[in-house]
């Protein structure tokens, strides 16, 4: 059997998120099982680095599947982008070796979450930046992500009610920067809870913009509290950029 | 009488184009026209810098309106956007003399046709990029666009069909370059015939993938037929970025 490994980029605005779901049938993971098996004539079983949730953009997200076909790398992801609808593209296909597992291998992943910051919402952002109209502080934000940098239990900024996966994550990176009018929060870690990175963002947002004092993000941490943390950004502002191995 | 100037952005996809139609009715003028209309009270006459086509996009538009009303710039600016739909967004308002007209004091309009120029097509640009899979050669294309700088005819561009406007216009740039797998063609003239930037897009296109030969831009220019020219670039890929005052 070939492990084939895909890189997959997607506008996530149309979809309800990653992960095939008995209810909502519209979702990124069913689109391409059921392209793939159109193409593959067998039943394909997507695995990628991590769901993604409604409305929430890839860059590059990881995804792997194995099938007996013996088509071409360059064919399969022609035809995938042929077929496939024009929110989602294969920007990657590459050979696996036969126990590559897009989650379990992942060393970390990449994140990026997009604030438009002016006076004004913009119509060309409208799907792609979350608008806040309030002037940012990025030295506070900065000053606030560089205390939660490291290894913790990150519960305080998980969504309420998602029990059962280990809350102890190593976030390596959180940068905020400012280009024009856009400011970005990176963040890479090992891994990350269900709502992690827009929880993280809401909060730092409201660090920003003053609503929450100096210290804040260390103290909602170390409370591991949900209830004490900042607002959850919208989905929108956030895309997934990388996922390492 | 208040002429009202205002700088709008767009996101042309799901629009019919700028122009109020009588057929086809969601077009950028009627909505914001309408909008207007709701807050004022009055009947509004929107005057842009010039019509742009279905699916091509503004960064900065510009329009101007006369109204007896006395509402604040910044009251008339939120509302509008409150109100708008997503896909239109008012990024600058100003007070402008009683003589001021969009169309007629334009100097110079600013247009960039972006091309996403490598093997795969990208899922986030699918609506404000061309996919060109073809590996353009860039330094042919910019030698060939130097050659129609300057005051011509130029009516070997102009959307076939479209008669009646003086077809003399004075490019003052073009230029075309690379940003990773983007490629820009800029242009700016004191005005364009209907469907002209798409035309030398297209041509241009078709000379850096060798379709059309070294010269060919301005031996098309010279027979003033637009029979001669290469593809139409489509909409998608265009964008209205600055108008000049």
């Amino acid at each position: 059997m070939r492990n084939i490994k895909l890189t997959i980029e997607y506008n996530g605005t149309n979809f309800s998120g990653w992960q095939r779901q008995k209810r909502r049938s519209y979702t990124i993971q069913q689109v391409i099982e059921e392209t793939l098996q159109k193409m593959l004539h067998q039943e394909i079983k997507l695995i990628a680095s991590g769901r993604t949730d409604s409305g929430v953009h890839a860059k590059a997200q990881t995804a792997n599947f194995k099938t007996a076909s013996h088509i071409p790398l360059e064919r399969l992801q022609e035809g995938l982008n042929a077929l496939l609808p024009k929110d989602i593209a294969v920007i990657g296909i590459a050979e696996a070796s036969g126990d590559f597992h897009s989650r379990y291998c992942a060393k970390s992943k990449a994140y990026r979450y997009t604030i438009l910051n002016r006076t004004h919402r913009s119509a060309l952002l409208k799907d792609s930046a979350y608008f806040c109209r309030y002037p940012l502080d990025l030295k506070l934000m900065q000053n606030e992500a560089d205390s939660i940098l490291g290894k913790h239990d990150f519960s305080a900024f998980k969504a309420s009610g998602k029990e059962g996966k280990n809350p102890v994550k190593t976030v390596k990176k959180l940068k905020v920067s400012r280009k024009g009018d856009l400011v970005y929060v990176d963040i890479e870690a090992d891994g990350f809870l269900y709502n992690m990175v827009r929880n993280i963002a809401g909060t730092l947002i409201d660090i920003g913009r003053g609503k929450l004092g100096s210290g804040s993000l260390k103290k909602i941490l170390d409370s591991k509290d949900r209830r004490k943390a900042g607002h959850t950004a919208p989905a929108c502002g956030l895309c997934l950029l990388k996922v390492k191995y």
